[in-house]
């Protein structure tokens, strides 16, 4: 198979499943991409069938306090997306229309909001987790729009995507006992569907030089794992499912305590849903209808 | 019945519906709502099955010069968010960090991006219609995010809500017939759902003193239609679903032409689907389960 970037993303658009716009990283998805996705989706649900996880949808726009109080900012300044507004009078509501009306910057008519964009599908869950976890702790699922500011025009890699997230609140065995349930299966599901995905450590992209030995301290103490498949490159392959073990993070930030008065400890893992979707495009072709029988199977039924 | 929103709010939230954030407007839903809102949104495609429609979902952040082209800043400079983030080498970052970790503000770190919150669900459309329509013109509906800057503890008022769109472009005959089918569709469904459903002429909250003006001229001109229905009170009923006919405006600003060669005039209408949640539940109370026989079937079948 090749991995041509351009190519791949030519025969995206062709096919209509990606809808170009101006700004890399903000296409709009047709019903066939909409389909596959939500069918993927569904396969994940499937495997959870019998965990009754907990389930919230929250909005793209968060708490600010959220990151600031996680040192979201400390790891990842240049990806996070703060929300601005509009706060003056009729005076300079005028002068910010005569600025934009003639093509000036006009970001200096703005003013931070109390708002950010989701930097993590599981960021606005742990405010709400504050206080004692029941006995066997807490398992919930969301399905959340993320940002991430870093434009790009390689497919993959979007300003605003979507997650279908799990994330596990308790006492640390427990914690870590689910992530490696999840990790055989999400590599399980990806194999299934026809796709060469395989678990491996990993690092979060931790900003500047320092940022190294986070990357090193991560992947030393193997709090990170991604389910890997080639979309665009072989040598890069694309972080597909992402898993994560905060330790007692979390639980120490949002006073989220277990039952015998711990600070809890957490992991979360996601899916980045357009990445399946595009590593099965890549693997089985633009056409769903043509896809090998197991696989629309699997994900039709 | 009674509208007391402060009741309301605690009744979906002692319900487990909807869980609070610290920010207004940006609250989790729970399954139970996700629930009803995605077979409310069901029962709103039924009603458009046999339209053909284009299905597109964009993502909550879009090309911010959509919003500059469309004036959508001389009208609501209040409401637009706009993303911002941070440009900064590590030096900078430090900086950033230092400030966030002391709670001092830190809103002259970011800067500008290209992307701003889609304040408006059909309005990343508009540039993919650029050239000449087909014969029929275009229908297109959509599933999107939009942003509101206008925090505000009534839940029916959020800053970051879900729309079903849909928009229609073509010659003007067309264009109004669709509406007014539509107008029509709409109220019916909502009623058929035990919904005290009004459909009433309405004007957009303009800014300021001429935004009065604005208002008038809209309301001259009939081009806003709103199903209003009474959720957190009987004298200012929610608007559930909006009729926005926008003449030949995105036409001419994104170059989408009749094959006949002149602008082309586009209407859209938007169900509010957490709007039509809420006014489910209150008409109906907090368990969907317990809902009038009539009301379930529709919904689930």
């Amino acid at each position: 198979m090749e991995y041509d970037v351009e190519n791949f993303t030519k025969s995206l658009v062709e096919a209509g499943l990606i809808v170009p716009t101006r700004v890399p990283g903000t296409f709009g998805r047709n019903a066939v991409f909409e389909d596959v996705l939500a069918r993927f989706d569904a396969a994940v649900m499937d495997l959870a069938k019998n965990d009754n996880p907990e389930f919230y949808v929250f909005p793209p726009t968060i708490d600010r306090t959220i990151i600031e109080k996680t040192a979201y900012l400390d790891s990842f300044p240049n990806l996070a997306g703060t929300v601005f507004s509009f706060f003056g009078n009729e005076k300079e509501a005028k002068q910010l229309s005569a600025k934009v009306n003639a093509g000036e910057k006009w970001s200096d008519t703005q003013g931070m909001t109390e708002v950010c964009l989701n930097p993590a599908a599981c960021y606005p869950i742990y405010p709400t987790m504050t206080g004692t976890l029941p006995e066997k702790g807490r398992l919930i699922t969301m399905f959340q729009w993320v940002y991430r500011h870093e434009p790009s025009n390689e497919p993959t890699r979007m300003q605003s995507f979507r997650v279908r997230e799990f994330v596990k609140a308790g006492v640390p065995d427990e914690v870590l006992a689910w992530r490696d349930m999840w990790a055989k299966r999400g590599e399980e599901l990806l194999q299934s569907l026809g796709l060469p995905a395989k678990m491996d450590v990993a690092a979060d992209p931790f900003f500047g030089r320092a940022g190294k030995m986070l990357q090193a301290g991560q992947i030393d103490q193997k709090l990170k794992f991604e389910v890997l498949i080639p979309v665009v490159s072989l040598e890069k392959p694309t972080a597909c499912c992402s898993f994560n073990y905060h330790l007692e993070k979390f639980g120490s930030v949002f006073g989220i305590r277990t039952p015998n008065d711990q600070a809890a400890h957490t992991a979360c893992l996601g899916f980045g849903l357009e990445r399946c979707v595009f590593a099965l495009f890549k693997q089985h072709g633009v056409d769903p209808k043509k896809w090998p029988e197991n696989v629309r199977k699997r994900l039709w039924g």
